[in-house]
């Protein structure tokens, strides 16, 4: 249809399949199956004994190169190529994160893939789901409240330094930074603390990443939550916190169960933020949804320097799963935006020269492409170069990223499945099938045995393509100390823009003869790594002056108007 | 069985019927429920309009004598008399308040009932049943960080003072009093602000009395957040803010479908704090309820003073529905805690001496009892007491009971349901089946037309027993802006304490000679009713030195232990 209709009007026109019939065609049982109103159910975690027998799907990771502020749309890629891999007669399943209510509100609207590649039903993606974010914030918020409440009644274990902060499913800047028991001395102790939003909580990492309830239990225990005037690590399980959290997060461990609009399995489950934490879906539904079909596809957050290294070093370690191929997606825009020719801003029209035909431009910006897709080789995993097609774009561009793509020695396609669905994703699936045949040799960037600050070096050079690493006093302190306290074989995280393969989120293309900056350190035990600040991340957006919220409401049937 | 096994035990070894076969029981078509895991279903709103012609059920509410710290078993005696009533050959549905997350974890433990008088499942129905308390967080706190938001970028509306603070469902003492903003220019406006109990947000009482959800999306708009300088409301509608509200609550809206240890429907839904809020379930709960059996059993937070007089005077009204009889629950031990011989503290044994036989002084604590069945009567409705049995009472103690409440001309039955189920409460439900036979002629305690002043003044005299009512010269102002703004016809609610009929928790018995003070009020336009604070009311709990969070985790086999 042209003009396509709106990604709510697609949602709300598809024909959905009932949950049991979509998880028949993934081999699970029924009883397996716990339904949440009629087109969700969560899957229970014995699924995964149940089909220990059944044979390894392809693991297919769908990344990008470093995006404009728009984003290059991974996600709608991600959907529309298990779609076309089943319009090709395979079996896939594919596995996302689940939205943010925060954005959702703000101004990204949903994020369930878009035109006719999404994952449905869209309202209850968007919105509360089966209630996993909420579970996480309750534990998150009830360790909080047992923290200050530890001080309150004396302080026993001696905590010296709190760091663990409260969150919310919100976006709200004034709760960055307050000053909590401001109240009488019957109302706690007076303190310097802050909220987060829940996608950055330590507990949604612990529930991407656990492999079983009673690893969730012992990840929980092994949280930090700050430290004692000696530098000893005090903990969730001192705090006999971790069983009440456990608790509270036994249900939302269950992946959900949803569909693409062509009716696909789509596993959703959790939401770590891409910046301070993994940015990928979980390890439970990976490791069901491995061996549910033929293939599994799934979307790593921001660009190959971001999500998919996290994917690699931090995810498929812990799933003990190893990919086969990661699609680069690349949009002409993106590409243009990376010859540095063009000022791109949120919130702004794409300048009109941008939209004229570039292929020049698009060359000039290659570099980025050449970077990323050298990222991946790098772990021994297949590139696939899936350009998004957007109307604007013309074929002399598509043409360009082909032969880039092709001097890479990198299959590439161009994907039309926003406007066409999983049809318009048949040539990508193909190619993504053939580069699921080649010899792989999965290799992550360090070894667990290497020095902290080693594996922070070798993802800088390695990855990024940084001349080496300066590290701020206190950082190197901080690696001193979690060393000494048994943390120095975790893996290690960097929060940096994703606007750049740089910390600078200015410097466009491949950067070249730069050093990242390391200012701070910190622990997230629990989750199970070390994590770099190199610039300042935010962990609360706000809210814009006239956000999404104000837009978004229930019409008189009842319907909600206003996502999209 | 003796002893009695542990609540848990005992739910734990219920056979439970599939919510379908429930559902049929009352009517109700499979088409009108949404599955939520195998044990609970929501129910469509549009049942009400498909059962419109069925018969009205007798409507029941349990209530209480002023309570001990421990509670007297208001929910028990409901759960009880509605399985008693199928025994007996009626119909009967049970409607109830979902419990809040903050005691589960705080010192109460879980809020099902007890022994073989349960809701079940238990585990869910005190965890996050389907969500509808985060919906409510989430809800609430959208619209606080659009008025923090709206402060940040300008504060075109001139919201001069802030009313609307925040919530979260756990007890946290050190966010009573917080102070946001306390970040740099960008991180939002720097003021006092705070949290309360999820249980405490004028949003929840919003979705109890809500009769529709066109209803529940204009009762939003009206919330007032703040007032301008010039004394003007500004509203959740002016900040565009309630059709993002409403498409949060949209769920949440739909009750809830349980059972009892004994099969019997149980719609769980809302959980308003008895307090400052209105401490009854839902309004279109009870609506699905009175046209899906023959018995509608209800009940009323705290004693006949607080959620009785509300029930009566606010949730009946807003209802539409008329109320058949009231059950006043009574224990040994609360008439005798009445009589000011002992010393009752939470957290301690009851006195020795207290558990020795004592009918002169359960005589003594009689006029308690005897002023609670007068309130039931001032609203025209049949009251009849339920001895709520203990293992440590003496038959001469229940032979008081039985002849104070025959000299008040109410019917009386003493119930063992804890220890014995449905078949325990037999009496008890014929007594009740007999009390709504009679002839009844509901009056609420004031006209809605009358002054809101006069309103606060029946109450106190009409129903507590006070000589009269003072007011603080800035509660008086209050009232009289709030008729200027035309709030003057609302219905009014006191908050005081639940362990006195007066606003002197130490005041046993019937207190008399004693005058009201009103220190404050406040406006829920929303909810749609004025407060009055007689004395200072805690909205938001903390946690004691080693909280039952602290005993609560799972077992090897994931079983949630510890919840009592």
């Amino acid at each position: 249809m042209t003009p396509l209709p709106s990604d709510i009007e697609i949602a709300r026109d598809a024909q959905l399949r009932s949950p049991l019939d979509v998880a028949q065609d993934m081999g699970i049982d029924t009883a397996q199956l716990e339904p949440y109103g009629h087109h969700v159910a969560k899957v229970d975690l014995s699924t995964i004994d149940q089909l220990a027998d059944r044979p390894q799907a392809k693991y297919v990771v769908v990344t990008a190169v470093t995006p404009t502020p728009f984003g290059e749309g991974k996600t709608t890629t991600a959907v529309g190529l298990a779609q076309g891999l089943a319009k090709e007669g395979h079996s896939p399943v594919l596995a996302l994160r689940q939205p943010s209510l925060g954005p959702v509100f703000g101004i990204k609207g949903g994020a369930a893939g878009g035109g006719y590649s999404q994952v449905v039903p869209m309202e209850v993606l968007n919105l509360h789901l089966t209630g996993d974010f909420h579970a996480v914030t309750a534990a998150h918020d009830l360790l909080a409240a047992m923290v200050s409440n530890h001080l309150h009644h004396g302080n026993e274990l001696g905590i010296h330094t709190v760091e663990w902060r409260r969150v919310l499913d919100i976006n709200d800047r004034a709760l960055r930074a307050i000053i909590e028991g401001n109240g009488g001395p019957m109302d706690g102790v007076t303190r310097q603390s802050g909220f987060d939003i829940t996608a950055a909580s330590e507990v949604m990492v612990i529930l991407a990443l656990a492999t079983s309830l009673a690893d969730l239990r012992e990840r929980l225990g092994r949280i930090v939550v700050g430290w004692t005037k000696a530098g000893e690590p005090v903990t969730a399980e001192d705090l006999k916190a971790a069983g009440a959290m456990a608790v509270l997060l036994r249900d939302a461990l269950k992946p959900n169960l949803l569909q693409t609009l062509e009716g696909t399995p789509a596993l959703i489950h959790t939401g770590p933020f891409g910046n301070i934490a993994t940015g990928n879906s979980s390890v439970v539904a990976d490791r069901i949804g491995s061996r549910a079909g033929d293939f599994l596809v799934t979307e790593a957050g921001f660009a190959a320097d971001m999500g998919a290294e996290r994917f690699f070093n931090v995810k498929c370690r812990a799933a003990g799963l190893t990919p086969d191929a990661a699609v680069v997606v690349v949009t002409v825009r993106a590409l243009k935006a990376h010859s540095d020719r063009f000022q791109v801003k949120l919130g702004k029209e794409l300048p009109a020269e941008m939209l004229a035909e570039g292929p020049a431009d698009v060359e000039a910006g290659a570099p980025n492409l050449r970077k990323h897709l050298s990222i991946i080789r790098s772990f021994g995993v297949q590139p696939v170069v899936a350009i998004n097609a957007f109307p604007t774009d013309h074929d002399s561009e598509h043409e360009v990223i082909r032969r880039i793509a092709t001097e890479e020695g990198a299959r590439v396609a161009v994907s039309t499945h926003v406007a066409e669905g999983g049809q318009g994703a048949r040539e990508l699936a193909r190619v993504v099938a053939e580069a699921c045949e080649e010899e792989t040799s999965f290799t992550p960037t360090y070894e667990l045995s290497d020095p902290l600050a080693t594996k922070i070096e070798k993802i800088a050079t390695g990855v990024y393509g940084a001349d080496g690493v300066s590290f701020e006093p206190a950082a190197r302190r901080a690696l001193e100390q979690y060393t000494e306290r048994g943390y120095g074989e975790l893996p290690v995280l960097i929060a940096k823009t994703q606007m750049s393969l740089s910390h600078d989120p200015n410097l466009k293309g491949a950067p070249t003869g730069w050093t990242l900056p390391i200012r701070e350190v910190r622990l997230a035990a629990g989750a199970g790594y070390v994590y770099a600040l190199a610039g300042s991340i935010m962990t609360m957006p706000g809210l814009s002056k006239h956000p999404g919220a104000e837009r978004i409401d229930l019409d008189e049937q009842g319907n909600v108007v206003g996502l999209f």
